[in-house]
């Protein structure tokens, strides 16, 4: 029987988890697809070549999705202070001081978590390069699936960035934040369309 | 706590869930963001003119939803009989014809749930038209999301009807699985680019 507690989580009007959340659990069903494929190449005499490179995308795999079900929660607790610096009074020029500093503080922590989240899913993209092209042929699918997914949470995850860049009053850091996000987006959601396309090619 | 449950029951070598199942979860978590826009929308004077709307698409989100989440099972049980096909005998031309009735009739199996996956993401995505132009602007980069998932969910259910469309003898058959599978990317995930456009258009 699945466990359908995070998408009624989600599905609920309680802010987290939200878009950047959910995006680091698909980030997480990327890796996950991934190493499926792994795990179905090692271990197989016509795959004996890769076996040794396999093991070590499959530990990677493992290791990125361990950090993106940590990155689920952290997405959350990086909200709260957030929603309490929205809350904050500014009837004073004092209590407008302190809104604003809590309000920059918590925006930062806003970026900084989806930028991992991204960070970590074009990795997933990255070692899915090597499943495509080494891995077991039976599961090519799973790996157009799994890059997919990855490209799907690296979008999803930078709209959090470009949301909580547009109010960073320091415009330096704000604008380093966005040109990282379109840089992952350029480069890893390029090779997720690449690899679909061989996938794709190779199936049909 | 975050159940993972599904995560790794996926990054196992069992074959199931595989992609199929994971797309008809990733289209659950779609439908599931579409829902807590919706929810964001419901009771608030802001949006008092679409609140019986808004009340309709969350029913059939939800309707949707219950749907995806069967899916994500029926798909393992399609993979079932595949596999036990792949695996009968045919040493005398009495079991290579029953392998190959038995075979075709999973391969319909295994395409009908993938289509279904497909069919009830494209409606996702079409609710979520509604939201982006109609929702909670503070819920916008939701539907953003939303629709990225609803995409990935289509083009890995895809993969499915492509890989089991190709080995059925029936042409016609599979001409139309693969027909219907082209023509839903086509409409849904052409309308899930320009929703997702949008988003970004709005919120940067």
């Amino acid at each position: 029987m699945l466990d359908t507690t995070f998408i009624f989580d989600l599905a609920s009007k309680a802010p987290t988890p939200g878009g950047g959340g959910a995006s680091a659990y698909a980030g997480a069903l990327s890796s996950a697809l991934g190493s499926m494929v792994g795990n179905l190449t090692v271990g197989k005499k016509r795959y004996e070549a890769v076996e040794a490179d396999t093991y070590i995308v499959l530990e990677k795999l493992a290791a990125l999705r361990t950090r993106l079900i940590e990155l689920v929660d952290e997405d959350a607790r990086a909200f709260a202070p957030l929603a309490a610096a929205y809350g904050m009074p500014k009837a004073t020029p004092e209590e407008q001081d302190a809104k604003d500093e809590a309000m920059q503080s918590a925006l930062i922590g806003a970026c900084d978590v989806p930028l991992e989240i991204m960070r970590s899913c074009a990795q997933v993209i990255g070692l899915c390069e090597f499943l495509a092209y080494n891995g077991s042929r039976m599961a090519l699918s799973d790996v157009g699936v799994a890059v997919a997914f990855g490209k799907a949470a690296l979008l999803g995850a930078s709209l959090n960035i470009y949301i909580n860049a547009k109010d960073i009053c320091d415009r330096e850091r704000a604008e380093a934040y966005t040109a990282e996000a379109e840089r992952l987006i350029e480069d890893a959601s390029a090779l997720a369309d690449t690899l679909y396309a061989y996938v794709l090619d190779e199936i049909r």
